[in-house]
């Protein structure tokens, strides 16, 4: 059993259109302990408070600033800033894309931008997207990055080289991991959609990672799976063969991902509580809803929208 | 046909054991343009000018730094520069691993090393070992990074998101990838050597990113793999199907490699020339030669010994 809180599935999924876990008290199993909130417990705590699936991702560009800081890779902690202030009350989690940051030479706002995270929404998790992959001794290294030096509350890695890559960081307990699963980038069908041989049932390559995911790999739940938006048939798949792990949605917005069939496809509850998180992305679509000096409150119009779309989704069987 | 400068390779691999490209004058085919020197010229020129094959991987640990810096971070650049410095004229290339220097809020440290390498060992390339793998607008973000901030020569990939994650490191001309193929660390087997059933041939997932990187996604000549020195007989196999791209082998050393075996599996000459080269990492065994103050003169030791025994390698039919 993955969540430590959750009443056992007894291998059935939970129905669709249950009940949101906002708007009512919550099932006294699934309240976490104090001192001892695990990355799910924050997952389901934010969803609950904010009444939100909604991740907002922050890919910072420059070039796509307001124009007062247009072109100006200082004021990049300003900006995001203003949106994690405008999204605050609205957001599951925040999703900073260390990409964005590291080309500009920008690591120490990303330090400052989740130290801001920290005080205008303690409730809210975040995780940082980097997609590490590496040995055990460099992955050692990179969770001291991510959760040390950023203190970021899980973090995105690659499956590629194997479960000594993903270890190091389950050491941190309470923290959590998303592994890349299926991603609907133009080259995802690339490999992790070809069929292997070599494996009982002869899954797709990324089938066979939601099932270790789920499993073999899961020592003490820290784990989730990031499974893009743009292909809803393939989140139910993945959700069918792992049904608590939380999955980590993105491609909802710019990216063009149906947000309501997301929902559907992914999450599910049991009695009020979400047994099966799902943590929906949307990055582009928000910060640069204006271009404008009004870059902050059109932001917070389209996390608005997005946020009740995605609650719309979980009341409709 | 991958690299611009070769002979046609008519169907067959050059002979294990020929000559190997230092100590004589180079095929005038093989020379570099001035002003269009690719990353293989580069990696050629290095292999040939230093007679090496060796490649020293910087992966700085405080706490195994000599005494009079032991544990203090702000010697990260101290200690990596003498290492460069000691082994300068022994190295085919340097492979810094951005995750220790991450770790260590140490950004500004490796620029300063990367602009080190390039005043005392002007013709070894720089190989930033980073294992990115992100969809096409991170990659770019990734590329600047690597290719922009810190001025490197290559990067290192992970293919698990497909080609489009790999393409926005092409467009920079001249600069070259190596794609994690086949690696050694305990979970290597996971997910690399799973049988594809819906690939021509049912080859293994490492074999199929080969094929790729030989062929498909090599637009132009810029993509190497990344093959751990442990099975040297998966070595054989992935040069037998990318026959002329370089091979980043780590393992060597500390990991117990065999170095004279990486060689004969992997590294081929025509006439003096080197069509298949190959890049034989070593980090550990050299760095922390000895933990005294001696640790350059220890390194350089090393060094020297990997390198003699790569060199006679090439030359053991």
């Amino acid at each position: 059993m993955n969540c430590p809180h959750a009443p056992p599935l007894r291998g059935s999924l939970p129905p669709k259109g249950a009940n949101p876990p906002w708007g009512g008290p919550a099932a006294s199993w699934c309240l976490p302990t104090i001192g001892a909130m695990t990355f799910l417990d924050q997952l389901r705590t934010a969803e609950r408070q904010n009444g939100s699936l909604l991740c907002v991702g922050l890919d910072p560009e420059p070039a796509k600033f307001p124009e007062q800081w247009r072109g100006d890779a200082s004021r990049i902690f300003d900006f995001c800033a203003a949106i994690v202030d405008a999204t605050a009350d609205l957001a599951m989690a925040f999703k900073p894309q260390i990409a964005y940051f590291a080309a500009h030479r920008a690591e120490a706002q990303l330090e400052r931008l989740i130290a801001h995270m920290r005080s205008a929404a303690p409730q809210v998790p975040v995780i940082l997207d980097a997609k590490r992959g590496d040995i055990g001794s460099t992955a050692e290294q990179y969770a001291i990055e991510a959760f040390e030096r950023y203190g970021a509350d899980a973090v995105t890695l690659s499956p590629f080289m194997g479960f000594d890559s993903v270890a190091p960081y389950l050491k941190y307990h309470g923290k959590g991991a998303f592994l890349l699963c299926r991603t609907s980038n133009p080259g995802g069908d690339d490999l992790q959609s070809q069929r292997l041989a070599s494996v009982d049932g002869q899954p797709l390559l990324y089938e066979h990672i939601a099932r270790l995911v789920q499993g073999l790999w899961n020592l003490n739940g820290q784990l989730g799976l990031v499974v893009g938006a743009t292909y809803p048939a393939e989140i139910e798949r993945v959700r069918a063969l792992a049904p608590t792990v939380p999955l980590l949605i993105p491609g909802v917005g710019a990216q063009g991902g149906d947000a309501a069939a997301t929902v559907k496809a992914g999450w599910r509850a049991v009695a009020g509580e979400t047994v099966s998180p799902i943590v929906v992305n949307s990055s582009r679509a928000i910060l640069y809803a204006s271009s404008g000096s009004d870059f902050a409150a059109a932001a917070r119009r389209e996390a608005v929208r997005t946020r009740d779309v995605l609650r719309a989704a979980c009341y409709t069987p």
